[in-house]
Formats: structure tokens, sequence, C-alpha cells
């Protein structure tokens, strides 16, 4: 039989370390020459498998490749684009297989969130439904946090090292304004349903910082909202909320719906934070300054978690490691052994009870008014913000990759994308 | 004649070095025991020295004082509070003398911008119009850049790094998912006046990045603005908006205004760029997201420009440096001398030349376009984000210093601020 060669994708929204776990895919294949051949790219995510736009990435030096593990975002192009059912949409999935045989690709790896397990699931029953064999393995990458079978998702640990670290800075700014000017700052966090990321604001606690968090598992209350800022503000001098862009009213109705929608049918959202700030003004008087942290938050790899950052690449090594030893529609995971000190191994975790399902706050982690964190998930949430990563820095700025990203010769007629 | 006490205060809004020049203020002190007794530092400002409230930092190891060095914000209490004229308010003027003749004061450091520089002309002005000898010098703080006789402002340096190094991890984020998402993203940053800090954002053009800066000096062209977007979205498939809070059309209005305003009456701008985003989707259809810094662009420490750090700590020790010299109503600058290899020395200014006044963004610093900067901008902007200058990390996050802030015991009667 002879050697297969690999592609690998990068899916959904990016972070500051899905590039890490690219960094180690490629180097880990490379080492593995005598069983995998090439590592080809999907430009664009999957939809570079099905449009036959395939990086090569044997093109790409060492060192660039190196780099990738300092790099945020996705260095091959992301896509927010899934899969249909084999049902629905055979179309498709005889084109991956044409594009797979054209380019002798065996192994397929998947780098994304729930929405792209089930992308990565559909594929990996290609052997069964269609007779061709490939092997499917998904990389778990979310800043949001909410893959289930995994302690935690790669992406997570620096958006809450930057949410609490921000946060922290802010409320010194706060504090230091507060005798004659702003009282009340207001951050939006990013979190469409789970409330990881703003959790991880309840950090600040531990540093003396009163603060209230809005989580979307927590139905809105404003009444009692109002009167849990008014009273920090009255003790403190000044308080700092943190409030998750998916934080939504008993009605399901989110605090700021910007209209559209994304194409996997998710509203856009944005814009609680100067909604929330308003409300304390008008209500309570204070004034208040807020920022929308928005694509800063999960592009900061400059202040990246070093755990999180070893994670993703140890996640994406594994991932071609287990491909070698002949796995097909699993994930492997983090598997937390103890929390001081911080110990983990890897856990391998079957595609069909990832795909589609969301893990949120478990309602033990959120304090009992639900305005803040407990202690557990404190113990949960400081083992991955440890450690700093930085980048190089030249003429001020980080040193950040970007590829070539080379195509390999196509061999097949075009295809046309379904709009979607 | 017996030694005399230092009186220091922070003024307006806080920045990530502030308390690096306050650092320098009170180690230079502390080495000059023989010509200066103890640092008081006012709580709130100059509000402290009207309420008698001051800080007695010898209380303050010098651990914690070296630690400043590293802390954003303002440790000892800022305030947005501007003296009247000695005319209209003499009141405040003989309680400042009142409190000073208390204790012993006769050095008066004021840590501001350029309203803060009125202040302190005005105490500089005591020892001729009140018959009470101090000296009072003013040191340069502001994110704004905006005070003139000085090459540049402590604050500004590393707010523009945060910027710039801001935007290019964003922009690598819009580009991975401009294929089928986000196309633009905008960067609102503050600025109410002045571009130098939108300014920043320019130099992400080095970096191969499309990007479009609004600033106040510009008056807002939808038009064209919205061509120069399409224009670089279809060029790069993306592109990256950096808009100042003052951004405002030929008429004076902002692109985004709050309604309130602060204590010296300038309007509390805020949410430019959600507008400008949606002005883009409208007009061009293009999906988009955007963030606001605030104070998180501010209060960033955790990446200050090292230049930046060095040179607010400089001017807080030359400050008593020169107050020992007997120097009155001046400010030590930063003059310079070459772009590359960067130099620069300290310089001295009088405040009557520097209160009140606003200096603005040079035309030939921005694009003949009026959307980009000019490589003159980029030699000016380059020196001053050179440099990190890490804090420590703890438990993932800084390790900031919160003084313990101990005021001195009062000797007068209690005194009433009036109403602003």
């Amino acid at each position: 039989m002879s050697k297969k060669n690999a592609f690998y994708a990068q899916s959904g929204g990016v972070t500051a370390v899905i590039n890490a776990s690219a960094c180690g895919v490629i180097q880990t294949a490379r080492k593995h020459k005598d069983k995998i051949g090439k590592v080809y790219a999907g430009r664009n995510g999957i939809m570079g498998a099905l449009t036959e736009e395939l990086i090569d990435t044997s093109k790409e030096s060492a060192s660039s490749i190196a780099g990738l593990r300092f790099t945020p975002s996705g260095a091959f192009g992301s896509c927010r684009f899934k899969l249909k059912s084999l049902e629905t949409n055979k179309r498709e999935y005889e084109r991956l297989i044409e594009v797979f045989k054209a380019h002798n690709i065996g192994y397929f790896f998947y780098n994304g969130g729930g929405d792209s397990a089930d992308t990565c699931f559909k594929v990996s029953q290609l052997s069964k439904a269609l007779a061709y064999p490939v092997q499917a393995i998904h990389i778990p990458k979310t800043v949001d946090n909410d893959l289930p079978l995994t302690d935690c998702c790669p992406g997570f640990g620096s958006v809450a090292k930057y949410v609490a670290l921000s946060a922290l800075e802010a409320s010194f700014d706060v504090r230091s304004m507060a005798k004659t000017s702003t009282k009340v700052f207001v951050l939006e966090v990013m979190g469409r349903h789970a409330g990881w990321i703003a959790a991880a604001g309840g950090l600040l606690e531990d540093q003396g910082i009163p603060v209230v968090i809005l989580f979307p598992e927590i139905e809105f209350n404003q009444i009692k909202f109002l009167a849990r800022v008014d009273q920090l503000v009255k003790t403190y001098g000044y308080c700092t909320v943190v409030v998750s862009e998916g934080c939504h009213y008993p009605d399901g109705k989110f605090l700021a719906e910007q209209g559209s929608r994304d194409a996997f049918g998710h509203a856009q959202l944005g814009g609680a934070a100067p909604i929330v700030a308003n409300m304390i003004k008008q209500a309570l008087g204070y004034k208040f300054h807020w920022a929308v942290a928005d694509y800063l938050q999960r592009a900061a790899r400059h202040i990246a978690s070093k755990t999180d950052v070893e994670q993703a690449y140890t996640l994406g090594s594994k991932a071609v490691e287990l491909a070698i030893k002949g796995y097909n529609a699993v994930m492997p995971t983090i598997e937390r052994i103890s929390d001081v000190p911080y110990k983990y191994k890897i856990g391998i975790a079957p595609l069909s009870k990832i795909a589609n399902i969301e893990r949120f706050m478990p309602r033990n982690f959120i304090s009992k008014d639900g305005f803040g964190i407990t202690s557990r998930c404190k113990r949960y949430l400081y083992p991955l913000i440890q450690g700093e990563d930085y980048p190089q820095f030249k003429n001020g700025l980080p040193v950040y990759v970007t590829l070539k990203n080379e195509l390999v010769s196509k061999k097949l007629p075009d295809f046309e994308l379904d709009s979607r």
C-alpha cells in the first residue's frame, strides 16, 4: 500500500493558538515521513478540499512552520461552512472523495469546534458509506470552551487569560478615576451560549476587584443586577462588569442582537456592553466606560497562555499519532488529573459523542447569586491561564508568520459550491 | 531655611505608565533627602491638596514604590478637576496655601495633560500672587500625545504599541475569516481631537495589512471612505478600519456622541466603531466585526512600550532634579535628536506656553487621501513603540501594586469643594 498524504484544515472562528495545533500536525507528520506523505492544508477549511485548493505545506520552511506556534489566526484561512448530511448533499461527499483520491489523501485532520466536529464526523463515515478509506481525526479548537468530553479546548485558556488580564488592568484604571469620573467599567466578551470566557472575569475577585459577571447561563434580571452594581459602587467606589455577548432575558432575547446571522444561522451578537452601561447610567446615574473586546480577545497571541499553547500543539501532534495508529472518528482530549499541581494527560473521545453538543458552565461553577464564580470554578480556571509564551518582537511589533500558501496543481475539473 | 516637603499628584485620564513617573519622582526624592523631606501624594489629584487628604508615601516600602514602575493606572487616584482662575475662586488658592503651609510643602509636582498643565501653571504663580513660595513642576502625561513643546508624551508610546499590536492581531483574524465570513474589522480608539493614537494603526501597512484610518483632523467623507473600503476588500479580500473616537463630520458632529459630558465639559465619546461598521454593511454588504478598546488601550501595562516606560520614569525623576535646582513653572520635555538610531534628550519648557494648547497631527503626517499615514509619520512613531517591559506574572496574571495609601493626620478644618 502506498504512503498516503494528509489533509489538514482550520474551521470556524480562529484563535490565538489554532496555528500552534497546525504546527503540531505538520511538525509531527514531518517526523513520520515513512508513514505520512505530504500535509496538504485546505485553503479556507473544508472548502479547500471541495474546490481542490490544497496548500502544499512541504513548500514552507521549517522556520515558517515553527513560527506558526507563535502566530494567531488561521494561517491557511478558515471557513464557516458545514457539510450537510450525506442524504441531502451526496454530491459534496463524492467530490471530497474524488479530491482525496486524486491527491492520495488518506488522513483528514479537522481543527475546529462543535460544528466542525460534525463535519469531521461525517467525513469519518465515508469509509463505510462510500467505500473510500479515510481516517478522520478532529483537533479541538474553540475559545468558547464548549466541547464535551475534554477538560478544556485549545484557544480558551488564552482568551481567559486575556479577559482576566484586560479586566484587571481596566479595573485599576476605573478605580483611579472613580472619585470624580467613571465609576463603572463594562467589558463585553465572547461566548454565545456558554459563559466560560465571561467566567474568567471572576478571577478578579482574588485581586480585590469588585466585579459582576453576566453569564448566558443565567437569565438576565435587571433589578437584581442594578442592585448588585449599586451595592458594589457604594462599598468600593467603583465596579467592573464583565458581560457575555450571549447574556439574555428570560424570553431568550439577547441584550444586544445586531440582526445579521452567520453562515451557521447563529445570530451575530455585539453591543451588550453599551446597553448595560446605559442601563446603569439611567437607573443609578453612575458615569461609565465600556469596551467590546471582540476579535482582540481571541487574536491576542502576544499574551497567550503558555499552558494553552502547549496543549494546542500537543493535541495537533497527538492527532497525527492517532492517525498513524489507525484511529478514525476520534478527537484527542485533555483529561485533567489534578488542579494543584496542574496535571493532565491526553485522552481519546469518539466523535459521535462530540459533534453538535455544547457544554455549558456547570451551575456549581457559578455563585449562588448568579453574578460571580465559585472557588471550584477558580480551581478549574487558574491552571489554564498559567504561563506566558511571548512571541519575538521586531520594530516594536510581534513577528507573526504569513505563509507562502502555494497551491498544489489541480487535477480535477472545477466544482461549484452550493450557496449556503 | 528648613527642608521642604513635596506634593505630587496625578490628574486626568490615567495611563499604563503614569505610575512609572510617580516611581521616578518618589525614588529620586528619596535619593535627595538632604534637599526634599517627604513626598505627599494627593489622594485623587489636586483635590487631595484642597481636602488635605495627603498620602504619606514614606510609609510605602521600597519594593512597593519600585512596583509602581510596572503598574498601570493612578496609584493615588486621579481626578478630573480644574482650578478656576485666581479671580474666580481665590478661596481655593488660599486653601492650597494653607495646606502647603500646614505641611511644609514647597514643591508641587503635577502629573497630567493639557488641562492639568493649566492647574500646575496657576499654582506656579502663587509665589507672586499670594506671596507663598512654591515651585510647581509639571510632568507630562497623556495618551493623546497632544501637549506642545515635547516630542511625545508619556503614555502615548504604550497606547500606540497596544493599538498597532491589537489591530495587527485582529487583522490576521479577519484575513483568516474573510472567505466566508467577516470581511471588515473596525477598531475604535481614543483621541478626542488629535489622531495620534489612530495613526498607530497606520503602521500595519508595513505588515501588508490593508488598513483605513479615520482621523479627527480629517473631516469624515462617507462616500470617499466607503469607496476606499470597497477597493481594499476587492483587492485583498478584507480590510481593517481604525477609527478615532473624535472622528467627525464637516459640521463638527462626532460620528458617535453618547450625550454625557465630563467634568471639563468635554463630550464623552464612544460608539463610532459600530456606526462605521453598520455604514459599511448597509452600503457594501460586507460582514463586519468591531471592537471598542476604551480603557483596555490605556491600561495595557502588560504590553507597554519600554521606551515609553523609561521616558515616563525619567521625566518624573527629572522634575525632582529641576525642583532642586530652583526651577518653577516648567515641564521637562522629550527633545528628539534622531529617528534612527533613536536618540533624545530631556529639555525644559515653560508652562505658560503649554497650558491649554493642543498639538494635532501635522498634515504631512497624514497621507494625501486622508486615510493613512506618511513615511514621515512612521519614522516618528516607530521609536516610541520600541521594546517590551513585561511585568512579573503570578498565577497567570500580572503582579500589579496596590499601595497602602496612608493619609497624613489632618491639621486644618474641613474644606468644602465647590461643585463643578
